[in-house]
């Protein structure tokens, strides 16, 4: 059976070891970047190279960084009262993207998960304890997803939080996402919304 | 707003150029490469480097090639009296994987399509009208999708070829595809199918 050229037999193999990239895809993006104006495959291709070395993670809490700190930490007028953590970098750019968020973040790398072997020590949560004694914030947003794990990951930090000697523990709404249809809306979701009613 | 690390930033920008990728998954695969071993997101970036100038096309079927030629043209057993026209490089990988047909290629680099300004002459047909006239192959397969502009360039290539004084040129067959529930089939195919009846 025919292969393809060796380096585009390479990129298509290359392209395949990648999250929801299977054979198929991996090959329909190999043919459209050879269509492409080489100057621009190019640049992908060193983009990706320098790409581990040049992406670090902040110091102080886990965002991804180019240096010691990530622009967050490095950011002088942030309320350094407010500590919002989150489960990945990608979360980070998510609330900073709303704009609205002017506190610090702790990224703690993933959720709890036992049955994928996934405990406390894989996560930053020692750092963030430690972060917790010397930064002292007056509040500790814990906005993991509203999922199992993240619910579980949540609820476990607000025990070893309190167990430290920190009260005020908050988590994000749930409700109706701004511009939902009621009648679309979920049976967990629409109870949630309306035992979370408040007065207008 | 915060932006990523620039480096993370290029890669995420130059993967949103791929065809079929879009921010949110520029983003998931940016962040999917850093958590994966960096060597491999080096391999995949040396191997995007160093494609364009590795990958040429052949000069007699313009399939793609490492050298002058490629690895159909190339080989010695082929049946030089079967030409079997396509659209694309790919399509030329989907029939040498079904391992049945010996034959040599054409690839046309695309479709005619007026609306897109694909003429004639933006394809590969005036080489394959000389290579048609110096191979004289006994049969010529016009293996273009069976779509509204597949069909329409099948049908200017037999019209071109009939006028240089060819006549044995064929199509695949239109039917059920192998392992279908008749009742899923849309009815043009199962008319075009009963149409195409054989004696069993």
């Amino acid at each position: 059976m025919l292969r393809y050229p060796r380096p585009l037999q390479r990129v298509i193999e290359e392209l395949e070891r990648l999250p929801g990239i299977g054979p198929k895809s991996a090959q329909r993006l190999a043919f459209a970047l050879l269509r492409r104006n080489p100057a621009d495959v190019r640049a992908l291709g060193e983009a990706l190279t320098a790409l581990p070395d040049a992406v670090t993670r902040c110091r102080e809490c886990f965002n991804y960084a180019e240096g010691e700190l990530c622009p967050v930490c490095a950011e002088a007028s942030r309320d350094r009262t407010l500590l919002c953590v989150v489960a990945e970098a990608a979360d980070v750019m998510a609330i900073e993207r709303a704009n609205d968020y002017r506190g610090l973040y702790h990224v703690l790398g993933g959720l709890l998960s036992p049955l994928d072997g996934v405990g406390p020590d894989d996560l930053t949560i020692p750092q963030l304890l430690a972060r917790v004694e010397r930064l002292r914030p007056t509040e500790i947003i814990l906005a993991t997803s509203p999922s199992v794990e993240g619910d579980a990951t949540a609820e476990h930090l607000r025990q070893v939080l309190v167990a430290a000697g920190f009260t005020h523990i908050t988590r994000p709404a749930l409700g109706l996402p701004v511009g939902a249809e009621l009648d679309y809306a979920d049976q967990v979701t629409l109870v949630r919304a309306l035992q979370g009613r408040r007065e207008m």
